[in-house]
């Protein structure tokens, strides 16, 4: 997906929501807001929405001289998510269709965001999906491909929205590799928080060489390359998996709710949607 | 009030929405943005918002090369408001307090606004505003400065507003000055504005001299400044006039609602308020 005007403002204030997060000083605000302005100056026309939230996210990282300034709450939000996850197995296994139930809370767990906005009360939003219609509902497509892949490779998003999406994986019948971050980018799951997800029980977790939010193929490692190249069918998680692949084709299945009016445009639903929408 | 780092995505919606308006194609809303960012990168820490949207607005007019890309709209407001003009003199006339419900309509006005969001209803914000509890009540301050006063300098802010002003003024038993922006800045109102609203038959309109937002003393012309500097009763609406005139001291009420999160707290009330307060 491109990236829009409308973008634009909306970086200054991830990048504002980032750096305070960190607990950044009023100096080290101003000088994440001047460095992102000057970026937005120098955008190349084709950069995707995630390939510049990268280089916002970068800046803020640089700013205040942390690794990773998300992780504690990336482990509280996958703490949170852990102390639902009985609840959320049993909804799947007293379901009359397991498969539409794990399909729908992976998609729940999707409202773990940092990015455009961080307040969302997760079981509420559980509840929600639960019952809410697919504004894109390619679910028969997805069975179908299911049916004939031999494994999934399978994208994750963020902290947290992991353990919706070990539940998926565990009600599908079929091997799983479960690709996260290369380092940490926002609150982007890396290694560290698929394990802590428990992720690493029930499919083989790689990272895809890359701490970029979303899969901006050209910047992930050559194996992760190969192993995408021979992937036939693809679960991609989230918003900025949808901004980077929309292009890639249709052994890819993108899960996600749009918290974007930008990218619910494109997809061509409105905010606040549940899409399960083949490539 | 000062600028706050919220305030720079803001103006970047802000300048966006603007230039749209106009029609503008996407190269001019390209070179318009490109304009604001490098603006934003140069602004003086003591400047106030209206300052700074003072030069947003004008590069937005310059980039489409239009004198007044509002004026269409500015007569589409007025016209609106006009067409309540009757119901809402029956309710002042019909009123036990008919000054309260005055101060009131003329706060209810100020929901036209292009600038942080345009999307109003206004019959319905009427009827919010006469029900709605002060969330700052200098009202009593407010009569006894009427009481004290031989004349009253009225700043006004938007087209359409300026028809809910001219209730107001009818209502008060003193000799009112309206003053006017001296040239066009968003749909702020001109003397022509005014006039189209009725207020040069229960006012003497002036202008200040200046096309900024708000009241920028500093950019308004002499005449207006020693009206300014001789007046002991001065009512200004809007968010921008209390954005620049915010430490002007006791003889300035500020009626307005709260649209914007940052005056909001520089005022210490709710977002969505309605405020008469006492400088």
């Amino acid at each position: 997906m491109k990236t829009y005007l409308d973008c634009y403002p909306c970086f200054l204030r991830q990048a504002l929501t980032a750096v305070r997060f960190t607990g950044a000083d009023e100096a080290q605000q101003r000088a994440a807001i001047d460095r992102v302005l000057a970026l937005l100056r120098q955008i190349e026309p084709t950069a995707t929405p995630p390939e510049i939230g990268d280089r916002v996210h970068r800046i803020v990282r640089q700013v205040v001289d942390g690794d990773d300034p998300y992780r504690q709450a990336k482990a509280a939000s996958t703490r949170e998510a852990l102390a639902l996850y009985p609840r959320l197995r049993a909804l799947v296994a007293e379901a009359d269709d397991p498969l539409d139930v794990a399909v729908r809370l992976s998609i729940a767990g999707n409202i773990i965001d940092f990015g455009p906005d961080h307040t969302y009360e997760l079981w509420e939003t559980v509840e929600r999906v639960l019952a809410q219609p697919f504004a894109v509902d390619d679910r028969a497509a997805f069975r179908a491909a299911l049916d004939e892949a031999e494994w999934v490779l399978y994208l994750g998003d963020n902290a947290g929205e992991t353990v919706f999406d070990r539940l998926l994986i565990e009600t599908l019948e079929l091997p799983v590799t479960y690709a996260v971050k290369g380092g940490p980018t926002l609150n982007d799951a890396t290694r560290e928080d698929a394990e802590a997800a428990g992720l690493d029980r029930v499919a083989e977790v790689i990272d895809n060489g890359a701490d970029a939010p979303g899969t901006v193929l050209a910047r992930c490692a050559p194996a992760f390359q190969r192993l995408y190249d021979q992937a036939s069918m693809i679960v991609a998680k989230g918003q900025a998996n949808y901004e980077t692949l929309s292009e890639e084709g249709e052994r890819v299945f993108f899960l996600l709710q749009t918290k974007c009016p930008l990218i619910a445009r494109d997809v061509g639903v409105e905010e606040g949607s549940i899409v399960l929408k083949q490539g």
